[in-house]
This record gives C-alpha cells, sequence and structure tokens, in this order.
C-alpha cells in the first residue's frame, strides 16, 4: 500500500522502517532531517510538509507526535493535513493524547468526509523496533478492519476499543492504573524490606497472592528481584519516569474534563511530578521507589 | 497430634474443625459459648481458658484472635498462655497483627524455651471452610518444617517468609499493594466508562496489559464484569470494607514505626476510612468504586 | 467615562450596575436578554455583540466571562474583540481564567497595540453588590494606575500583583491555600470534636495558636462556631463547593504547566471533586466538613 | 510550693528553672546526670528516681517526657510516680501525648484518689526558656484553676480545654492542622513565585485574602518574606520537622482509634516522613517547601 507518516521520532522512525519492511511504500515527514534521511536511505519517499505528504497517491496516512498541540497543528492548520488530503485516504494518529482532543480532530475529520482512527501504542521503543506494539484503536469498527493489517506490520496486539477517542481513553485508563500499581509496589516492597524481608522472598509471596500486579511480576522495582527490569541496571532505558508524568497529567485532565475524582491517580501524577523536580525525571518510572529511601 | 486452639471466630471455627476432620485431637477455647458447643459437637474438646488449653497435653497450640490487644492477653496476661504452657509446646499465631507486636510476643515465648510462629492467613472465610488458606509464616526454618504438616489441614499454600514477625510483614505488605491497586482499579474502570468505553472492553485491555492486577483480573470491581466477583453480586460477601481498612491500619501503622514513607497506603487507608464513615463498611471493599461515582 | 461591559452573570451585572451609579456611561453585552434588560433599565446602553461594544467611543473594556474558554472566544473570535477595538481602549479582564491563557490575549492585544490587564477579584456576590471586591490585576504598572479609579468604583482593595498574567496567578495561588486550609480545619474540628471536644473552645485554641486561618477564624466549618458562617446556615449560600473546584482546576492546570507539585493542592481538587460527584456542589465549600462525618 | 519535676531535656529544664525563679522549691529527676546538675546548681534538690521525686512533701508533681511510653513508664511503672506519690498531690503531664494514653493514664491516677491534668505546650524551646508558653490543660475545672498559678510561672496563655485528655486533644489537632497550612502555603508561595510573582507582593496579598494563615504571616516558608522566620536564616532553629513528624503521627493514630478520617493530615504525616526520609527532619518544618523544589 501507500502509506503517508509523518513524525519520526524514537517510535515513529521504527515504526515507518517497519512498513518498509513489510513491502508498503512510505512517504515521510520531520522537522529533522537526520531522521528523515534515516528513513530516505531505507526506502522512503521525503516530502517537504505534512500537506505534501497528504497530498500524495496514498490510502492510508499515519501520524506519531508528541503532544496534543502538535496533533492540532499538523491535521488542522492551514498548511495540515485535512486542508490537503483526499476523501479516500483513511487517517491514523498513533500519538498519546487526551481523549477530546482526539475526539475533536476525529470529527472534523468526519466533517469533510475522511474516516480517522485514533491508535495510540504501548510497548515503547522496544516494541517499536521488534514491530511487537499494542495498538489500542478507538473508531469505527469497519474502518478499524480495513486499517489492521497495516497496523500488524508495526505491532502484535491490534485491539478495537470503541468510538473515536476510545483508544485514547483506554492508553490513559490502563497507564493511570500502571502509575498507581507502580507507587504502590515501590511502596509495599520498601515497606516489607524496610521491616525485615528478604525482597525476592517478599516479591514471590505477592505475586502468589491478592497483591500482584505487572509492576511486581515483570518489572518489580526492587533492584535484583526481576533480572530483566530496569530496576536491575541501575534504571536505565525503559519507560522514563517523565512519560509517566505525562500519561498521569493526561489521565487527571481527562478525569476533570469528565468530572469524575481519581485520587490516587491525581496522587500518583503529583509524586512523579516531585521526583522529576528533584532532578529524577530521566529514570525508568520504576524508580519512584528511591524516592521512599535513604540515599 | 494434640493440638490446642484459641478463637473459634468465622475464620478460627472451620480451621479447627479442618484440624479434627485431619485426625487431630484438638482443645478449644473461646469467650463465645455456641462457638464452643459447634466445635465440641464435632469432637472437640472444651477447655475453660486458655491457660487450660495451653496447660493440656498438647504438641502445638494455634491461636486465631481479632487484633493485637487480644492476642498479647492471651499469651501473655496474668492466666495466659505462656505462663501455663510446657517447653515442648510449638506456639503459633494466626491472627493478622502488626509485626512488632508480633515480634515482641515471639521473643517472649523464647526467652522461657518456647519456639513460635506468626502464620497469617489470606483467603478469607471460603478458604477457611475449604481448607484453602494460604499461610505466611514468620519464625525459625526448622520450627516452620515441623508446623508444616499441621497448617496443610487449613491451608493450600503454606509459604514460609524469613524469622519472627515476617508472616505479618508479608500480609500487611501484600494487603496494602491490594488495597491500593483496587482502589486504582476503581479509578481507572470509572475513569474509562464515564469516557465511554464498554467496562468489558477495558478490562480486556487492561488485562492484557501494564496495568493489569488481581483486582481487574479476578476482583474487577465493576459490576457484571467478573461474574464471580463481588461486584456482581451487589457487593455482598467477599472481603468486607471494614476488614481492608483493618490492614491498611496496619501497614500504616508498621510504616509509621520502620519510619518508612508508605504515601498511597495512608491515601488508601484514609479513603476506606472515609468510605466506612459514610456507612459502607460491611460491603466487600471493591464497592470502594461506589465512593466516586453519583449515586 | 464610557465603559465597555460584556458578561452580565451574577458577579458581572452587580459589577456594571455600580459602574453607572459612579457616573460612567456603560455599553453592555451578554447573552442573556433578561441581563441585559435589567442593566439597561437602569441606564446602560445595549449593545448586540462583543466586536459591537468594542466598537463604541469608549475608554475602557472590561469583561467578566465564565471560563477561558470564553475569554478566547470573546477576545480572538472572528467577531471579537481585538478584532473591533480602538488601539486607545484599556482591555480589563475580571474573569478568573487560568494564567497561560490570560497571558496569551494579553499578548495578542499588545501586538496589535492594547495595553490589556487581567483583574480577577474575590469577595463573591455579595462583594461584587456592596462594591467592596477585591481587584488582583497583573500588567503594565502605568495602565494599572490608569484602571485604578474604574475598578474602586467596583472594589475596596485594588492590589497591583506585577506582570501581564499576576492577577490570575495571585488569585490561583490564594483561592488553592484556601481550599487546602478549609479541607484541615475541617478535619482538625472534627477530630477534635471526635475525641471529645467542645466546638467553641476548640475553635478558640485553634485561633490564637499555629493552627489559626482564615478558615478557623472568620469561615469556621462546623456549626455553632461563627454565627454569620454559612456552617451556622445550613451551608447554604457563600462559595460554592463548585465553585472551590473550579478554582482548584485552575491551580492544578497552572502547576502542570509550570511543572512544580502541588501534592495537597492535588489532594484538595480530588475531594472536592469527589464531594460534588456525591452530590453536594451546591452547598458552601465549608460544607466539606460533611463529607468525613457519619450522616 | 513544693514542686517534683521529672524530665529535664530541651523543654523540661527551662520549665524547672522558671518554677526556681519564682520562688517555689523543686525536686528533680532525669536519667541524664548533666541535666540534673544544671538544675542542682540553680537550687534544685536532686532525687535518685521517679519513685523518690513522688515521696518528697511535695504538692504538685509535673512531668515532662518525649512519648507515650516513657509517661506510661513513669506513672504507671514498677518503681513509679503512682506507686509512691500521696493522695494529695496534684500530678500535671506536660509531655505531647495521644489523648488515649493520656485518659488511661489519668483514669488509673483518679482510681486511686489523685488528681490528675495533661497539659501540653506549645512554644517550643523558646517560649520554654523565655517563661511564655501555651498550655492545653485537660482535666477538672477546679483541678485546674489550683494548678493555673504554678503553670504561669513557666507560660503566658493558660488554656482549659475540659476533661481528661482534652488538651492532647486540642494540641494534636491545632498541629495537625498547622502542618497541613505548612505544606498548602509552600505549595501556593512556590507555585507563584515559579508562575512569575514576587514572594513579598503573593505573600502580602494572601495575607489580607482568605488564604491567609499562621504560616503565611508569621512563619512564611519563602526565604526572605518574613525576616524573622527560620526560612530566612537557613531553616535553621526554630520546630524541627522530625517533630511535626511526630505530632501528624499523633494525630493520624488519634484519627485511627476514633474512626474519623484525616485525609489531608495522613498526607501531610507522609510527606514529612517523605522529607524526613530523605535527610532532611532536622531543618525546621517550614523547609519542606525545598521538597517540592528543584535544587
Amino acid at each position: 500500500m501507500n502509506i503517508g507518516f509523518i513524525g519520526l521520532g524514537n517510535m515513529g522512525a521504527p515504526m515507518a522502517l517497519n512498513l518498509l519492511k513489510a513491502g508498503h511504500k512510505v512517504h515521510v515527514y520531520d522537522l529533522l532531517e537526520a531522521a528523515v534521511q534515516t528513513l530516505e536511505a531505507a526506502g522512503a519517499q521525503r516530502q517537504a510538509s505534512p500537506a505534501q505528504v497528504a497530498g500524495q497517491e496514498i490510502d492510508i496516512l499515519i501520524t506519531m507526535l508528541p503532544a496534543a498541540v502538535h496533533v492540532k497543528k499538523v491535521y488542522l492548520g492551514e498548511e495540515g493535513v485535512l486542508a490537503a488530503v483526499g476523501k479516500h485516504v483513511l487517517l491514523i494518529d498513533s500519538s498519546t493524547i487526551d481523549p477530546q482532543t482526539a475526539r475533536e480532530v476525529a470529527a472534523q475529520a468526519a466533517a469533510q468526509g475522511n474516516a480517522m482512527l485514533d491508535a495510540p501504542v504501548s510497548g515503547g521503543t522496544g516494541g517499536a523496533q521488534a514491530g511487537t506494539l499494542t495498538f489500542m484503536v478507538g473508531g469505527d469498527e469497519a474502518v478499524f478492519e480495513k486499517a489492521r493489517p497495516v497496523l500488524q506490520a508495526m505491532g502484535k496486539n491490534i485491539v478495537y476499543c470503541g468510538g473515536a477517542g476510545n483508544g485514547q481513553v483506554a492508553k490513559v485508563a490502563n497507564n493511570m492504573l500502571l502509575g498507581i500499581s507502580m507507587i504502590g509496589a515501590a511502596e509495599a516492597m520498601n515497606l516489607g524490606v524496610s521491616l525485615g524481608m528478604d525482597p525476592t522472598i517478599l516479591a514471590g509471596i505477592i505475586n502468589t497472592s491478592s497483591g500482584r500486579c505487572w509492576s511486581t511480576e515483570v518489572y518489580n522495582p526492587y533492584p535484583g528481584v526481576v533480572e530483566t527490569a530496569p530496576a536491575s541496571k541501575g534504571y536505565a532505558g525503559g519507560f522514563g519516569a517523565d512519560l509517566m508524568l505525562k500519561d498521569l497529567g493526561l489521565a487527571t485532565e481527562a478525569a476533570k474534563a469528565a468530572k469524575v475524582p481519581v485520587v490516587l491517580g491525581a496522587a500518583a501524577q503529583q509524586l512523579y511530578q516531585t521526583f522529576s523536580t528533584q532532578g529524577n525525571g530521566h529514570l525508568d518510572f520504576s524508580a519512584i521507589i528511591k524516592f521512599f529511601s535513604t540515599k
């Protein structure tokens, strides 16, 4: 297929490369020349602007951008995608943004006849490179079925979440719970060890009990408990604390808009903000356990 | 074996019955006559006080009491167990209490030559009846091995947690994390549904993602998502909010004694206290989701 | 002077009336016909749109709107104020909005040559009627001095807070602290009374000690302690819980934008959200004390 | 009068010295020899144990001890005060402890015919030296009137709080609110300054508005705003963060016993615990503002 791809950052670049590997023709755009050159070297066509990408003979246009403000600009700006794209082109935004903005942009696309999906991912840069991302997809179900084969070139789990914006809702709800349970895991591990337990024995008990969660089983924040976890590698790599802070910011914002309480969600957001303010935003998000211990 | 059993409440009574079923001879004591009669009818020997139980020809003495204050009184009181028990008797306290008290009592037992284990359980009254409890056991490992066959008559998972008090540490750490992740699950489910998602789809996504935890998979707080969960039965039965409040109280107390922070743990304790003060302490603890929604 | 006034709600209407009483000529606009009629009856000139107000021979234009979205639309919209107003007109926005939006609008006004002040108020509808509001004003100091006499027709304390947006910053910081200390006062009064103290004696001690604050002295949340406080009148009137919720929303949003933590501020926002979700948003904000007690 | 005084620490020693200055005869005891020598040099009579102090010809016995565990031991221990003291002696405990323990000890004193008051103080070591402490007194009112002249030798405000334990209740409620409003003040000041306001202007506005509290007016946590505050002297001296942590610990414990929620109180306790764990417990408690800012 002919695909447009806008946004070649740490996530977007390997995703676009996987599309090329799968045999698609890909038109790319990014503000950074270096990113464009890498894709060009791998066989992509360089375009000079989002509007130029949108103006090519393409079937699908995918965007992977840092935040809602960029999504709005790229889609709705004067030289943006909506102004230049043909009606038959299926639009997919894989950026992680708030559900409200996702729905606004999708509504404007629909108003001019373009089908659009929100399809944020989880799995990090490792998953982007390996083509094993999870896509959480919101929009019309028939449109989702059309997009699925292309998404499968970049990911392993392609999950339909319901109407427009629901991909973002699913991601925001999951990641809020992740942030809460990671802090909870950190507090529980730190408490147990401070009271004299061996961390591996404690993790073993929790993981066969009602406290078990992804954060204790797969990604335990206590060093040495899970060998492959960032905690056992000095909290390098992984999913940065500042990215978790961004997602918790989206969650609390979405809750505000929906007028529902997220008491622990907001507490988690504040703890990650404090942790980041104290200079630790670059560490893996499981490093929050250091926040609670003497240095 | 000859076993003494003190404390025949909702948990203790079925545990003692399982010991009888396994062929042990059991001497029992409780303040409530009705509880004693039930056990007597099943073949137990009635005794008139903790000291009298302790004074029988027994190999093991097990206690299952509501709180630390009762444990102290039964073991250390003037007419208590320690004053009357023979040196060869192995003491096992299955009450859920703070680790510090567990260690104090164990130290006093050790000082007079009695081996003692703390062995709190999880699994609720259902597990007590079915004999499928999990025992988290602290104390000397050789002593643990001696106790194991007897505990297996009442439970399925018998886990060694390390030195004296560590059974309580494991339970308190696990249940604090459980309380936190249940509130997190409630907030995430409520947020997602408020933003337009189907609860079953949302739970499905979380359960295959990084937000997954026992509270979303097995015990989802949103009605209708997990058929066997209390949420699907009007939040009746299960593990009462006031019991979770008690365990979170133990966790925050233990953290205070250890001088470590448990920020979300304390927030969870306060939310359950508020929920209970508003009149909901008798509901299953997953009913905390109602706290966040309009009625 | 000739003054334009846009936004004639519970606050705006009495403010505009006070301008008329002070002898100013006032051109008004509001979406609600009834509000316009009241002002017209008092001598104001009715105009058909924000742009028409802006197009009159006026010296100063004042806006009093519900939220940032309305401020943006009224000033920056296609038929908005900036498109129609003369360069010599001094713009004053008295709406309570986030500092960032206030600065964006002021910057656009400045770019086309219009001086602009942000001047949110405190004092409620009572203060608006009595002309005793406090104005917290951000913008150029010389411009502030020009505006002062007009603001004095509507308020008693006219406080200069520094550059553009600082009026909003002052209000948001003050009201966040107010929300926190009101909940703190509610918890402290409720705790003390639950432990057996007379509420008036407890308040007396706090008010001569280090815990004293406006919320204990002037506006005590415990019924009967301060006769003139909403707590002594069934929590009717006063400053609604939903308005406090709005201000705490602005504070946490501003903190997010500034990347600084407001841990108790966010907790207060969530508690008011929960209180509101449970159906109490219409009560005075001191009614939060009911949240913590049995009903 | 003849007075016994047990506990000659940073608070107790200057309090006992003030009793000597006022012309009373004072019998003293402390575990530390140096403390006893200082008082002896000033004219006090040294005694060898709490029981020996209690056995002298005294009218009043005052204790000033670090925590509930010491109060219990000194009063209720085998060689304790109650076992040795005459019925006519009025007992006054000025330690800051939980209300429950205060009531238990007072009840045991009453049971053997001794009147007892709980009389915790505020004002710090400076107030103890200057004789300007505030005494919050619980117990029988007639007994309080007898004690008042003696307390006035050590303090300026002698406040009657109601029945036994109410002095502790008042202190715990006041100091919990103080801890909450100090963190609130820190967050509000830090937020406002981060958003571009001058700290002195911001404090000025808050102090004439609804956010005002002792923590913004007298003890502002932002350096340079109040010259006499610890914040303007590198957070040295004052009321240590670890002492605030102790008082918040008492408040959350008392709330647990009373089964009432203190959501922000518990959050404040946790924030001070985290601050202390990070190595800052020795700083004045207003230094919590550093917790929220980059260093």
